[in-house]
Order: C-alpha cells, then sequence, then structure tokens
C-alpha cells in the first residue's frame, strides 16, 4: 500500500490498524522552534474519541497521543514529530465470527480482493480508528494555522434530511452532536437514538468554516486548493461528496446571479465559490460541504457472502456508532488544516530569507 | 507554481497560456511498446475543441496535435510522450480593454494576489484552454485502458434544472450537448441558446461512468480512488463540487438502504457507493457526478475593481461558452482516465515479471 | 524538515532522535501477504548495533524492534508496516557540556543555524544511530529481494589506506572489521584499537556488490538507478563519495579499454560500468564504493566556538567509534536495498494483472 | 519511463530525444515576477552546444531556445516555463547501420532490455543531447540564484589522468577545454586532439563550486544537501562518481586531521567536508568533483552482439566527442543550480508571508 502520506512540506505519514499494537502518524517538514501546546492535542483527540456520548460507540480508546520525537524542551526541532496510540480497549473476539464474512458496506471485500490477505478484526486499516491519526496531525496543524491568523470550524448541518436553521458557531461545542442550531441539535440527538434503538445507522452533511486565509494559496492547475481539499477530505472513509460555495446548487445557477464580483478592500459582492477561484484563495472565507453517508456497521441482520462466495446473513455485534457525524466534525477540520498549512509553506515559507 | 503534474507511475505535466505560443503536455511513465492511435488523440481533441457547434465559442482553434517524442515507429519507446498544440485564433486584442480589470467569476483578483504579475489575455493559464492538455493527455490514458477492458463514458446529466429521464449511451455523440436522452438534449439545446441570447450563462452536472475496472485499484488512506479522482475532476476549473454513488442523496439514508451487499460472482445487491469500497474499485461500474458552474464571462454589464481598486462596469466582448458541459464531457472523462490508468499501473505493473 | 522519506512504490519515512524516546520507520507499499521473517530482521540490526566488538561504542541498546502495524499472522498485509525502537542506555548527561558548543566535524553549527532550534543530546536527529531504522526497513527489504534472487554483500574494502588483498564474501562475519580478506582484518582490527587507544578516528572505504539483479531496472534520466543509489547511499552520514564501477579511475582510461561489450547469452567482456549502464541495470553485478569519512568524536583537545561565538576547546567525552566501518556495512546494504525494491516495484510491478 | 522530472519546489521535467522532432523542458514553481534575461541562457545553450570547437563533435544544432509559456511581457508569471528546442542536423541515416547492433558502452543493449522497443537514433533518450534541457533549466536556476548572491563555477579538473596545477576561475572560458589553468589547458587540448586522431576517447574529473550560500539549505535524511546533489550529477550520463571536500581521500585521513572547526564570524579551520555538514550547507563554499567516463563512441572496431544474439564488429562513424569534458562543465553547473535553488525556495520561501 502506498498512499499513506499527504502533503508536500508539512506532510504526514500514518499507520496503523483499529486492533493493532498501535496507531500513529510521522509529521515531516514542520517548522522549527514553534512552542507546541500537547493539552491541545489531547483536547481534539477527545473530540473524535469513542465513548464520548451516549451518540458514539461505547468502545473506551484515551487514544493517549505519546509524543517520540521531533519535540525537544516544549518546542518542535523541525525533524520528524511523531505520535504514537497504543491501542487500549480492542475486544478483538467480537470480530471471530466475521473473520471470513465480508460485512455489507465496510470494505472488507475490497481489501480482500486487492491484498489477498487482510487483517479482519475491526476492518484494520480501513477502519474509521485510522482518523484518529488525522486529528493528531490536525491539531498540529491547527495551531500553526492560528498563529497565522486562521481558524478553522467544522459542524453538522444535515442529519437524515433535518438541516440547521441557523448557525451560532460558538454553540457547536455545547452539545453532541456539534450542531450549530441549539433547538436543531436537540431533534437530531433524538433521531440518533431512534436510530441506534432500532439497530440502524444515519448519514448527514459536515460543512466547515475556514477564515482568515489569506489570498494566494493553492497551485494552478492540479493542485488548485478546492482540488487538493476535494482529495483529503474524500479521503476520510465516509464521505460521499464535497461542494464548495453553492456546490451542486451552482449546477442550476446563472452566470449573472453566480459570479463574485470583487469589490473595495478584498470584499467580495458574495461567495458563491465557497472563497476559491481558479482553485487559488481569494481573502474570503473558505466554505465547503461534505456528505456523509451512514455508518455501515448495524444490527439488522443483513444478506451477504464469506469468503467462499456463500451466502450468508449476519447481525453485527459490538459497539458501533448510529452516527458518525458527532465525531467526524474534528476530522473534517483537520484534513482542512492539513492542506491549508502545506500551501501556506508553499506560498510563504517557513522562515524569512537571508538579507544579502 | 507548482501542481502541474499529475499521476505516481503515469504522471503528465501540463503548461501554455490561452493566448501564450503553445499549450501542452509531457507524459511520463508511459509503458513501452504500445501502438498508439494518433488519430483517435485527433479525435478526442475534435470533442473539446471550440467552434465544434453553434453552442460553443467560436473562437477558431484546430487544436492539432504535435507529438515531439516518445514515440517511434507508431508505438511508444517509454520515454517521455511530449505533445504540443500552437495557438492559431488568440485574437489578444479583445483582452486589451480587460488589461487592468479583474472580470468577475474568473481567477485573474486570485492570480494578481498570488503572483502579482500575470497574463491577462484570456485569463492565461487559468483560462479552460489548459484543459486541451489534459484532453490529450486523456485520450492516451484511455487507449491504454482500453486495451485492459476499461471504458469511460461521460454525458451531460442536467443543464439548469433540467435532467435526463433516460441514460441511452450510444446516443450521446449524435447530439451536440453531449446528453444520453435525446428528448431532452433538444431541449437542452434550446435552453443554451436562449441564454446565449440573453447574455447569459448556464451550468449543469456532468455524469461519469467507468466499466470493465478490475477490484483493487486505489491506495487507502490518501490516495483512495475515489479521493484522487475528487482530486482530478474538481482540478477542473469550472467544478464546484463531486459525489459518487448516492453521493449527497446518501446523507438522509440508513444504513440498511444504502449498503451494498456482496453476493455471488462479484455480483453486488446495489451500487450506492458507486463501485468504491473504503477507497478501492470492487469490480462494479465506478459513477459519479461533478457540479458544473456556469462560466464567468457573459455579456451583460457587471461591476467589478480594476488593479488599482476603483470600482468599475464592464461587459464582456468576445467568444465565450454560454455553456461549457458539452465541452466539459471529454475532460472530465479525461481526468476519470488519467487515474485510472495510474493506479491499474500501480496495482498491477507496466510489465510481468522475469521468471526466476 | 522534509526530507525523511524516500522511495516512491516502496517508501520509507523515519523518525527519532539519538536519546529521544524512540527512533521508528514506516514502510509505505509493501507487497502483501508476504511471510516476514521478523528473526532475520533482528539479525540484521545486530550487525549495526552498538556494542557488539571492542571496535564500536560501547553504549548498550538492544535496537529490540516493535512491530506496531502492517503484520497479521506472520504475513504483510500491504498495509504500512511500522517498526517502532525505543531507546534505553541514552546517558543524556554526557552530553550536558556540549549543550552550547559545536563539536567540531558534527552537524551541530549547520543544524542551529538551520533551525534555531535543537536537540543537542548525541546530535539528536543528525547522529548515526538514525541509521538503525535504516537497517530496520533494509532488512525487510533484502527478504523481499531474496525472495526474487537478488542478493546484496558489502564489506569494509579499506581502512586508512590499508586495502583488501583478496575478496572472499563468506568470511565478512567471521571478523568484527567486515572485512572479506581474513588477514588483512587482523591488520584493521589492530589499526582500529591503535586509534582509539590515541582518541583519534578512521574512516575508509565500503564495497557493495549485489548479484541476481535482472536487466531494466532505473529509469532515464534523473531517476537513473546509480543516481538513486547515490541519493541513498551519500544521504548516510558519514559518506563523502561514491563511485560505480571503475568509478574515478575511469577518468584517466580511453574509451576502447573502458567500454563493456555485450557478448553470448547476456554476458559481457567486463564490468567497468559496474553493472549499470545508461542509468538501468544490465544484469551483470552492480558495484559501488563508497568513501566514509573518519567519526567526528574524538577524545583529544580540539578547538570550536559555542553558541555565543565564543572560542572553546573541547575534549568530547563519552563512548564513541573510533572508526564506523564495521558497523556502517548493514546501513550500506540497506540502503541498496531500499533502492533496488522500489525500481523492482517499479519496473515489474508488486502484483500480476487480472486476465481479460 | 518514470524519472524525468527533478526538484520539488522548483520541478523540473524534461523530454525528447537525440533525432526525434524536439527537445524541451517545464519548469513547474518558479517564482513569479522575475525578469528572465533569455539571452544569458542562450549564452548557457552554446557553451554547451555542439560544434563550439575543434574538441567537440561536428554536428550543427543551434540549440535554440524558444520559450512557449510562462514568461509575459519579460517577466515570468509564475506558471510552468516551457522551452523546446527543435532538432535540425538530425543525420539520422549515420544509425541506420545500427539499428541492430548494440553499441559497447552506450545504452542500447540497456535499453532494449527495459523498453524492448526503442528509437535507436543516437541513442534516442539515452544520448548526451538530452542534457541541452537541462542547461535551459540550469540557466534559469543560475539568474535566480545570482538574485540571491549565489554563483555556481564548474572547470576542467584533470584529463587522462593531466591535473590542473592552478585554479585561475576567470581563466576558464579563455580555453575550449573549460581548465582553469591556462598551460595544462593547452597540454589537455592536445591530449584530445591525439585521442581524436587515434579514433579514441577520453575521461577525466569535473570540480564544482558554489559560492555564496547561506547556511541551512538541505533536508536530513535522505534530502541532505550532499545526497540531492549526488544524485543530480550521477543522473548525467556519463559521471560514474562524486565526492564532496575531501571526498576519498578522506578514506585515509585521521579524525583530528579530517574535523572542520568552527571559528569567529562563519569561518571554519578548514573546509575538509565541502561546505556540506550532517547534509546541510555551512555557508561555506561548496566543492565537489564528478568522475567523467571516457565517451563511448569510437572510431575503433569493437566486438559486440546484434539484437538477435550475434556477435559483431562495428566501427562507428559519425560526428562524436572525443573528450566530453568541455561540454559536461555547463551540465554540472546546472545540476547543481537546480538542486540549490529547490532547496533555497524549501528553506526560505518565494515570498514574504502577509504580516497579520
Amino acid at each position: 500500500m502506498a498512499g499513506n502520506s499527504f502533503g508536500t512540506m508539512f506532510k504526514i505519514t500514518t499507520f496503523g490498524e483499529s486492533h493493532g499494537e498501535a496507531l500513529g502518524v510521522v509529521i515531516d517538514g514542520i517548522e522549527s522552534d514553534f512552542p507546541l501546546d500537547t493539552h491541545h492535542i489531547q483536547q481534539e483527540m477527545d473530540r473524535r474519541k469513542p465513548g464520548q456520548s451516549e451518540l458514539t460507540t461505547q468502545r473506551k480508546e484515551y487514544d493517549t497521543v505519546r509524543i517520540c520525537s521531533g519535540l525537544f524542551e516544549g518546542k518542535t526541532t523541525g525533524t520528524p514529530l511523531s505520535m504514537i496510540l497504543f491501542n487500549s480497549d480492542s475486544r478483538s473476539r467480537d470480530y471471530d465470527s466475521l473473520k471470513d464474512v465480508y460485512r455489507p458496506g465496510h470494505g472488507d471485500y475490497a481489501y480482500e480482493r486487492k491484498y489477498s490477505h487482510r487483517d479482519h478484526r475491526g476492518g484494520g486499516r480501513s477502519s474509521g480508528r485510522e482518523t484518529a491519526a488525522r486529528v493528531a496531525a490536525g491539531a498540529v496543524a491547527k495551531q500553526l494555522l492560528a498563529s497565522r491568523g486562521i481558524q478553522i470550524t467544522a459542524f453538522t448541518l444535515m442529519i437524515r434530511g433535518l438541516w440547521c436553521g441557523k448557525v451560532l458557531l460558538d454553540t457547536i461545542e455545547d452539545n453532541p452532536v456539534r450542531c450549530p442550531d441549539p433547538e436543531k441539535a436537540a431533534e437530531m440527538h433524538q433521531l440518533i437514538l431512534d436510530a441506534a434503538s432500532r439497530e440502524e445507522s444515519l448519514g448527514g452533511i459536515v460543512e466547515c468554516r475556514c477564515s482568515g486565509v489569506p489570498a494566494g494559496l493553492g497551485d494552478p492547475v492540479f493542485d488548485k486548493l478546492d482540488a487538493l481539499i476535494s482529495q483529503a477530505v474524500v479521503s476520510v472513509g465516509a464521505v460521499k461528496g464535497i461542494e464548495f460555495g453553492k456546490g451542486f446548487q451552482a449546477a442550476s445557477m446563472e452566470g449573472s446571479a453566480f459570479n463574485d464580483s470583487p469589490g473595495a478592500g478584498g470584499s467580495f459582492s458574495s461567495n458563491h465559490s465557497g472563497g476559491i477561484s481558479a482553485g487559488i484563495s481569494t481573502g474570503q472565507e473558505i466554505r465547503f460541504r461534505a456528505a456523509v453517508r451512514p455508518t455501515p456497521s448495524i444490527g439488522q441482520p443483513q444478506q451477504t457472502i464469506d469468503t467462499q462466495g456463500k451466502l450468508r446473513t449476519i447481525e453485527i455485534e459490538g459497539r458501533h456508532d448510529p452516527c458518525i457525524l458527532p465525531r467526524i466534525v474534528p476530522v473534517i477540520e483537520s484534513m482542512a488544516a492539513l492542506v491549508l498549512i502545506d500551501r501556506y509553506y508553499l506560498q510563504f515559507g517557513k522562515k524569512a530569507p537571508p538579507s544579502l
């Protein structure tokens, strides 16, 4: 498998299986002499970790990040920053009965076809648990961005057809759904509990906003900022689509209504393009939305086949998320952060050049 | 600018401005000894070229591909295959009046902020004309894929809210809209002419289907097949969103309805995931849709600013596409082809290993 | 810092400081379903580890490799194979007196200029200890190569002007110098002990031979096989030069004497080019030599400056290698192995394509 | 073939065969708004071009660079700068008799084994003619470096055992050998003419010096500055070895003699390491030497085989360089320049960051 690295100047490489010994990430290319707030990293991990509320899987992982290199006396040295999470509560026996069965909607079948040999326990590398490493790296990226005035905030915009009515960013962390509309948050909360009780799962839409991004990030033509964010976000397992600004609605608009017109002092008449024009940030807020499918593990009986090709009916036991939206929010933020810090470095460098 | 290369084993690098001397592409990593059909390349170029029907810009470019290296006696040598298109009908004077003005919806403003110095003529590198190089490379990729049993077909699914009713793939090239529903094609045709007469522009949705793709393409976790296709497709200038399989609809579905269950002989109960599971092709047909914004150049008066920050009203003269859908179809196909051949090489190699 | 990854299809990323918590390596792109011999990996680690004989530093590191991912039931899964070594015997206090001083011949000064902030303990990331991760990855690469009939053997060819007279490959591991000439091995052994007693250090030359390499590896023009091996080998800290085949002697030869003429059945009249022609393996044995500088840490008093720019005289205490040749041999082999497996994958793939 | 790109932020991709239609290079990642001196590019091309003196091949190529993109009103736009050279004096018929024969010392045999199908005319892509594209890109890199106070100068240090006695850098271009010792230059000149008259060819050593390089360039551990220069320089066809500073002599030195001690104000007691310590530039002059083999094409009868494996005796007709040293000098400079500008960008960026 190649494909476990992301980024050019700020490059991360992740590893680890759901029920293996450890997960981890190596960040290569971080600037030196930056005071890293390890407490903040842990806070971000906690936003993604299982068992944080009644809405999530009850697997108990502390997701304690152990920094093994690249940090000295509290500041980055510029050498690879490695962060490791040892798995603790991995009840692999839950998966014994699924060893030879392809769970519907999961990567089991595709992995078997690609690799012939696979770690079936909890989906191995294809598990959403892999995103813990992304959040650790994303937390670091967010700190670097914040020092440059850039903030990234994602939230649950919709769950199974129920949309936010208003967006109050500072209420997001007040409810376990991570919804910026307190009233709708309560309804969504109920929707999820109801689905769980029916052994069912739900999908939804996440929106992400990046403010303070300077104009000039992104590189034509294949490394357009929206193209890179698309790769980053669609690489998150449950995501089935992404759109920027007006997105799919733009397909039904006419040019005179869609075009964003530049005005005085970096202002624009509108932000239908989502803060990115011709692949380059304009200085406006960057906005995108990701479509999240319902989680594949459900308790209901499902038809499938086993590795011998025989038809089987299975009911997936174990501790699963009835809706991944609450926990995917920090993952989406992390992916946006990884793209932005990388392109920031490429555009503006990490360090000022020596005067001649 | 970095960002003009795409792919790992089958890597393309493109160059060229809308009104510069030439556009081109270098393909690095192509297999050797492959008989290249240069006539087919030209046919693909013709599907994208301007002036092909009354629905497109009337700029006259023959887009004749000149192969400068990598081909010997009709077969690839495995060395870089370079293809160059010299610009012919570039009426740069059309743009003299726009030299110091940022056209709304165009990359002018973002390029100025990023590069300080830019070729304003026709948008320079940010022009859609850049995609000619993608189609040349994509035509080569399609031939390589076809020899492995893989076919890629895109079409216009919707224009300004008008959707296809049926999908007859072999009727796509029968109408200038490239719509697979002959009746709707005529209506769409009229919609576009009407928009043109109003100095207006339209957007729409393109769907793309890839058949014959073997299971196992794509690499977890960041180089998932859908993540790479997302980068590839969103890197096309006018695209504002992408979705796979059920896409944004998946956000409103429940798990039991969404999950694709594997059945006998590589079959599945459904294809809601669009042929990709956990980032890896399953052997099912790959399906995705791209949202295309209305083209930014319109004849109506628009408010904007000039490079001095002064408010200006402009009317864009010249020869522009009222709707880019008909011409973007082969571009989308090309981007899909470039991803697939690259991942095919990575998964299966270009050449059989020597026996020990 | 970027630059901690190497390879394209078989890509490694290393991390860790000499006196930090751990060192490690992530291998991304390994083939799946390969039975890994972890005992062999440990044997290779032991060939590089400190304290293996009286000729090496007496730091006691067990260099026990802990595989954290990518291996399941003894076989690779194709996902990232991560290997971690926790540091044990790091007497960081030995370095307290050197905190603010630039040791002559070491990277201290350059790191300070590049990063402003650095881990001074044992040189941090610039320590030769970093090569432990290379050897772990190299051991894996060697196993993959061996399964394809490729063997890599390096040895000490010269130490401080004393050259091997004969090359008996199967005697290399019989002496702690790793010299293939048993008589000269004893003399070299004495040379090193003598240098150590004088608080002095020695350099030398390593030769490496790769047999069983099929024709066709390497990619023109920048990724020539010899160019990639050069990067790989010169990236080892103590190496100051590399040459292939006749190497620097070729500069004094005439064409008629130098040219290798192909003969019957893949034979050649000579191997002056070292098994690589125009950057591509010919099927002959690959041979190269690396010049190794004397280790920089010596006990003698040396002039230098401190971080304030003040002149200082220092004597480096601690446990240092008087000559790194014996321990650098497996490192050089590893770097060659990493290049070869990567280019093997690129040329022949990891897996056979599906039949149409 | 992959492998035709080099660099990370300043990335070049080259293409073209010796007797194909054209050669070229695309530079991706150049800073914008830089006034490019196209006259200087042509001057550099002339230093490499054939037919420049009686010491070189008499093939007449004007090597006129045609810039096709990336330059507008004399200044770079930051988009890909493409430069194309159309071949003019390619007498392909000279090679008809060699179509099915592997020339000794050439890449013919290896290319056939790798690619099965190859352009035999003048060696196709394996021809030294490929370096024209490197020199075009190198000329651009040199201008960018010069604006930052960095100068690169290479010269012929030795030919077939005859060494320079002194190094007067400003006399290098006064003689066609590009030797910095006027007296030895005359002797070398005679050596080459003598070899030509004997249908023989000669090798030699090139030295390269880079002054004004700031401390801090290069990235541990695999992208050490010397490792990257090694890849760059050994990727030049005729080069069989490279060494930095004391190079292979270091293997016979003791630590106390070898170590460079830092002194006041960025000074050092010596420069045995060649301006690079632990892979990072120290601010000292960078010095390296490359071993160049005798050119393979000679008029003398040589034994070889044809593509059927039959023994053949050939005499290579045509217009060949009896010694490539004079023409390889600007190629070596170019490769050094390409590494330095890339690492300069990575360390210091291209553009100052916006103030918050």
